[in-house]
């Protein structure tokens, strides 16, 4: 029996519509290191309309991409309004990625324009030449222009859009996009190969951002303002800015300003209530603040989400006890929109039993269905011990990776989608109520006699010794257990630790059969482009001798 | 350009998984006058398998509609869960409706199969030789059976369960269901013609459960309970049933004992954090909680959901000033599945501004799309000012009546769908900040020329007078200006009012051209089968000449 419901797609116009509407004195707001620069959301609305109007004013029709490769900030947000709303497509460019990634994107999402900040001209100009589908270059603010000339048309935000009308037929515009359509789409910085991407629709993301509202994630409504440190050009800063516009609360936005002690004044100013960033922000910014004498008031702040990788409990407890800020952990990546889970524990339990939940990666909500699996595919049960590999599967989950026939990858979608279930490559438990704990990368998992070593429990661990900077675990071959750990060790600077020492250290915090018998100092350990260890490259150091192991 | 994401359609058998899984301890409570009767959602899940194995025994397939006749209880809630999850579809028969409404839905629905409450064995037994298509009653608790023999096979509901397995593969049965294809289905009970029927769709629930959770709506997360007293035979109980298995929150239901003392044992002993009921419950609990010493605690509740109509000023202050119950008006109908718009007020605002807000309709969610429209179909602006009829769409917006080709109404859509939009029959303002005022219904409000006068409006200050009991407005013919009013009114009991003396009494409270001139007192105002004032009974016997009015 059909619905008598009405045919209403979802679609991202719905939502600028709403904002720029009812919600027109709702703020956006750049924070300048000094100043902020302010406009309301009827304002984005006319300046959508009017970008809109500048981009099919350059030939931008249908479902082209218009990049991004901007800071947080006013215009950036105008883009996320504008571009899905008008049919074409935004990809967020990541400016952190390295310079062959970044032309790489470009070209895989075949880029019609890109719209760029003045100060990030350094960082793109030297890549324009070879991003062969890119012919117009939109530059938002100073910065010398003169680097980007001769491979594109280059055009100066504001003036295109001062040359516009504020109306837009946004409906119409729409009309033609189904709602399964791509509405966004964003890129991996994967370590293996070619970056991977996502192409969001606006289904789904009209769906995440309601999730983002409700209390079990955020919590948000129209009189919050939301402090999106988490950079819109990475998992779509989390799907703060459409869960912004779709209740009415205000975007504020630190542009490039994310150092602890400009941010500080930023959110002292501004008081902010809900707000996320990585880890690695609010570690300088909690050593900032308890440098200070007084501390800056940051406790506006009602909640601080903090994702992308493991919030340490020192963190945790230091920001809630010492500043007023409560910490959310929450779980994602870019493939689940990125929302996956938040960590709100139970209502009614002790203060031990509360953080021990609040320190999990989160309870999984309605609509992303969770399961963990081994090596051979069987489901493993929730009972908050087995430990497998996470796949999930929901509205907002990807299904497969961008390809494009002209750029062909014959590994794009490789052991990442199975049975429809996306496979996380998290390697975690769920307790029986939902709650999922990660435990390691199913990559960097060590596999030692049939049982599974979380190589992050033998890091942290080390890493708690005085005299260790960084410690990386990686498995390396062996021909009894498969597998054994390999601890690549980061002296402090000017100290000496030996391993017999690290070794006696360790024998009461992991279990003897984990405790790491092969050893080697390094003076840094590989990362990322974004800042992660790169256990690749290690696992290729060892394997081309390049490290002097000692083993017990 | 497609999305990479999931094709994952949206299903309810996926919200009672998640229910009945990761929130297993979460309960289902209802009350019997006295004490509870407790289910954890881990039990509502399996008992759903079992209903639905039973189901499937008794022949019911595909989308056979399988009706209910319950109170507000746990069973009512298996239903819930189980019949759309089964791929059938729910239909929730009020029992409250006339007796050859009821047929007339039933039939209509081509119901297979009643899921009905002992103790409304009396009102429903009368009918069921008429219910052409249903084969099989299934009765919940203790009742007198006999009555309802010969007509259809009758079960016991808890012995069909009794034999069933608490296995059921609900991802299998819904694989086939479209997340458009109906899921449940609801009559109104029109005053005008025969009741007209929506199908809900899996979509429609889904979305509109993510909204009931926001907190521009109730902000209800896992460790809610929630207080439903608004009938789940009625517009879904608001989706609060759905929405509290989204969640993992605890629904707490009243079954029959709907009387505010009963009721506030309830909540005293339950501490509910989040309620719902129409006007009339809450006054006669508010009354019942002023006249105790000390009165019963139920502050535990934190929102209380007010709608189906206005909330008098005085119920809110009173229910807020005396007893530490916060009421948030609502606005709904049974075409908008239900819950359209929420009055929370903006933040920051003084008391009398924020009261104020708190005494509108609420504010239309990004979802809910709305404006006013005045008799040529002409938009008028959302200045605040403007009267029109309101018309909505969104995801969650009826687009038509169910037709039924074997039992053809040629008035079911009539004037009640226009270009995409649902006619909502209510006069509106919307203010330029989203919030919906409504002035009156359609039908009732008076053109007189060429201006409106809301019916409620003149009705409500008349009912101000000491000596007045009720009053109904109606417009009647006019020669010159169309229409103008006609007040009939019924005094408190054993008190004699005169018109001359409400004409004085109004004088400074409505506009000069405003006041009424035609009187009549009348014995009682004529109530419809859900006790609103039925108007169209009144303009009838106006037309019949069987009011004698007095005209001044």
């Amino acid at each position: 029996m059909r619905s008598t419901m009405q045919q209403y797609p979802l679609n991202i116009s719905q939502i600028v519509r709403y904002a720029s509407t009812f919600h027109s004195s709702s703020e956006t707001v750049t924070w300048t290191g000094e100043t902020t620069r302010r406009r309301t959301y009827g304002e984005v609305g006319a300046r959508a309309a009017q970008l809109a109007n500048g981009l099919r004013s350059l030939g931008i029709s249908g479902d082209d991409r218009v990049g991004t490769f901007m800071w947080n900030n006013n215009e950036h947000l105008e883009a996320y309004a504008a571009i899905p709303s008008m049919g074409a497509v935004l990809h967020t460019l990541n400016i952190r990625l390295f310079p062959e990634q970044l032309v790489y994107i470009a070209n895989h999402a075949e880029d019609q324009a890109v719209i760029i900040d003045g100060s990030l001209i350094p960082l793109f100009a030297p890549q324009l030449p070879q991003m062969k589908t890119v012919k117009h270059v939109i530059v938002n603010g100073e910065g010398d222009r003169s680097l980007l000339a001769g491979h594109a048309a280059i055009h100066d935000y504001d003036e295109l859009l001062a040359a516009q009308s504020a109306d837009f037929d946004f409906e119409a515009a729409s009309a033609g996009v189904d709602e399964t359509d791509a509405a966004a789409i964003c890129y991996t910085s994967g370590t293996t190969g070619n970056p991977k991407g996502v192409a969001y629709s606006h289904r789904s993301i009209y769906l995440h951002s309601m999730y983002v509202l409700t209390p079990m994630a955020f919590g948000i409504n129209a009189s919050d303002k939301i402090l999106a440190v988490v950079p819109m050009f990475h998992a779509m800063a989390w799907g703060l800015p459409y869960a912004a516009l779709f209740s009415g609360a205000s975007m504020h936005m630190p542009d490039r300003f994310l150092q602890p002690e400009p941010l500080a004044a930023f959110i002292e100013r501004e008081k902010p209530t809900v707000g996320g960033a990585v880890p690695t922000v609010w570690n300088a910014m909690l050593a900032y603040l308890d440098s200070q004498n007084p501390p800056p008031k940051v406790d506006s702040l009602r909640d601080v989400a903090i994702g992308g990788s493991a919030c340490p409990p020192a963190l945790m407890t230091g920001l809630e006890e010492r500043h007023g800020i409560r910490v959310l952990h929450a779980w994602g990546m870019t493939e689940t929109s990125p929302l996956g889970s938040v960590a709100r524990p139970p209502a009614g339990l002790g203060p031990e039993e509360t953080l021990a939940y609040r320190l999990t990666q989160g309870l999984l909500p309605c609509a992303v269905e969770g399961r963990i699996v081994d090596d051979s595919g069987t489901v493993l049960p929730n009972d908050g011990k087995a430990v497998g590999e996470l796949e999930v599967r929901g509205p907002w989950i990807a299904g497969a990776y961008i390809e494009n026939p002209n750029m062909p990858d014959p590994d794009a979608q490789k052991d990442k989608f199975r049975d429809g279930w996306l496979r996380t490559g998290d390697v975690a438990m769920i307790s029986p109520d939902g709650y999922i704990t990660l435990t390691d990368r199913a990559k960097d998992v060590i596999k030692s006699g049939g049982e599974w070593i979380s190589s992050v429990d033998l890091e942290n661990a080390i890493m708690g010794h005085p005299k260790v900077a960084e410690a990386a675990v990686i498995g390396i071959p062996d021909p009894r257990w498969d597998e054994r750990p390999l601890a690549a060790v980061v002296p402090v600077a000017g100290e000496e630790v030996t391993f017999e020492e690290l070794r006696e250290y360790l024998s009461d915090k992991v279990a003897k059969w984990q405790l790491p018998e092969n050893w080697v100092i390094v003076p840094e350990v590989p990362k990322t482009s974004v800042g992660k260890f790169d256990k690749k490259v290690l696992r290729q150091k060892h394997a081309d001798g390049e490290l002097q192991v000692t083993t017990f």
